[in-house]
């Protein structure tokens, strides 16, 4: 438990690093292995004071399961997921710039770029507009992201969701997302790029899913 | 005091780090808690100098009472919201890019986000057009802030004031108002985002306000 | 040898530090002098990781010649530029971000700036969209660089490939592009920047190619 | 001169720091007092190797008066501003973005926000297209900036250069102008922003030229 709970720290500071969030927005929860039990960042705690055990545990409904800090505002959306995606371990929400500016247009995010197609598999989708506190945002992003092969959904006025196998591929898919937002916005502000065709988007997906990186490390 | 003072110089390393400002341009005050009394940035002092010592000690009318540094040329906007705002006890100025860009065109951030709702409770105003050195920007801050809930104000053709209970929650507030600044400008630039119901803003504000972070820390 | 894998793991990072590349994205090369070889990033890992030993050693077909890490899955585009272009023994892939969104329109950047006439020579041209694993990428850069001084080819819907006499040099031109493709793009926002004269092009080329710097160093 | 020179060093690195310049594009000069000689920045030299040792000393004709390092090639501007400017003491060129985007347009940065007025005193003028390598450039430079209180000046299709009373201040003018230009580029895309009256101009001018600062420090 104490590695997984420094892993989630660590992570949380490569969110600062790529420059995804400000201040105390954003986070990173992690389900723990063969229990009914996931690990979150407290709720309103600046970034540079997260240690390990500052860590929040918490079962699968959102409630701490120990004395200590509150859990993220944010733990009913993560819980939700995790008790509908069993194959999720690893879920991240951020406000990320360019992102968050897609979803405050309601607009998903095409695929225009071979980048997108390696990761996402095709476009990156809108979710609808829910409100903090209950299951609304959980569900919202299971629904929406049943019809793609994207781990990242953008809820509607409000920021990204996304989601991994593990805690570090959640988090790259958060890194991912907040790159090809602002490249496509960038490329669509002077012109109409491209969509990439559906079969050569289906090849990219394939080859970067079994052919790219080390293998399991 | 000793405290205090440190602490105004660790939040304007703070505005650098959030890259809201440049060279010797923004400033944080802080009122001193049971007198008529305010620390300040001095004038034109580049912020790697900046050390505990160097903050002025002014009175409310914006005098300094002790020899050495001049404060902040902007010392008297700061001086007339702690002598109309017993509330307030820290005050940051700064001219960060999306925001003043906002300012420059006169026009207030509409809230398209729930971050905004979040933290702002609605739109971010626009206050009047104003000359330093007297109490017409500090007049000016005051009155557009009386009608938002918001604790950032646009000042046009200028940059942003933002206040707080604390010195570090108007920090927060400057940071935040950037942050949001630029994401709707984004959001902006390809299409118009939807506001967020009236009623949801509510909702959403009260939340944050009451059940958001660890309490009092 | 140790040399030359230090200096390409050194040059990785150069590419983050100039903010051209996210996550595992983006990879150099360069050619072993006086041998049928190159070395390239293995794939996958992260930047931080990267060490002189990490670097793989390939033949110039793109096939590792050692034991150990896989390399980049674009090693094949590499490797086809070194056995067409006898005179470059240093090639750079990044996704960065404003050169890839004049990619994704698949349009050239026109030489509207004294420093694109220096460091290209005009225009930055568009290569084909092509897929990944074969000899196709490797063919579209070699083909598009032919009829230009440009050392950068923007590939469609895809991403940058730079060239060089060093490995170094084709770092400087990587960095050098997207920093072209930046300013143009924000120039072009607002109206139209003015072309520079050919003989004009040709002049400041000239001057930079021979005049500029220190000579070998 | 050993203090000049560090001092110059150090100016260097605050461009980098201030994200004004790429690679080894850019330079900083100061004008040896009581002698008819300048130091420079060597060509083609990155910014990290710089040193107080490898600052080039020059005639005001642009010659190098000891062996070592070439200077920059853009030393025949900078030495035309020292001839014929004798109030200057440094000057400082970069193609940093939003100024050189602005360049690109031919287009002057309007005056409409505070911090412009406070050191630019109206806008930042535009100055002729001109080829590197003999007085044409530095001739642009002084005739444009007669007509202006500016301290910078955009040269078409190029880049800004900025001249100060000192060599920090040139530096300053620098960080202020592309600050200016980012701010006001992105107002511009949204709408137009209001130009401040001329007397409100002159007054805050006048008021941050002499009451800004700690006085000479």
């Amino acid at each position: 438990m104490i590695e997984l709970r420094q892993e989630l720290a660590d992570l949380h500071r490569l969110l600062v690093t790529a420059g995804l969030v400000v201040w105390t927005a954003g986070n990173v929860s992690a389900r723990v292995p063969g229990a009914d039990l996931l690990l979150i960042k407290p709720s309103g705690v600046p970034y540079e004071e997260l240690t390990a055990e500052s860590m929040v545990l918490c079962d699968l409904e959102g409630k701490p399961v120990q004395d200590g800090l509150k859990p993220s505002s944010d733990v009913f959306a993560h819980a939700y997921v995790y008790r509908q995606r069993p194959d999720v371990s690893g879920v991240v929400h951020t406000h990320s710039t360019y992102a968050t500016a897609w979803a405050a247009r309601g607009e998903a995010i095409p695929c225009v770029l071979t980048a997108m197609a390696d990761e996402f598999g095709g476009e990156i989708p809108v979710g609808p507009f829910a409100l903090i506190g209950g299951d609304d945002i959980g569900r919202g992003i299971v629904a929406t992201l049943e019809g793609h092969r994207s781990p990242a959904v953008l809820m509607r006025s409000h920021g990204v969701f996304t989601i991994g196998g593990t805690p570090r591929e959640a988090v790259k898919a958060a890194v991912m997302c907040e790159d090809v937002a602002r490249t496509v916005h960038i490329a669509r502000q002077l012109g109409t790029p491209e969509e990439i065709a559906p079969a050569d988007v289906d090849r990219l997906y394939d080859r970067y899913q079994n052919v790219y990186g080390q293998g399991v490390r």
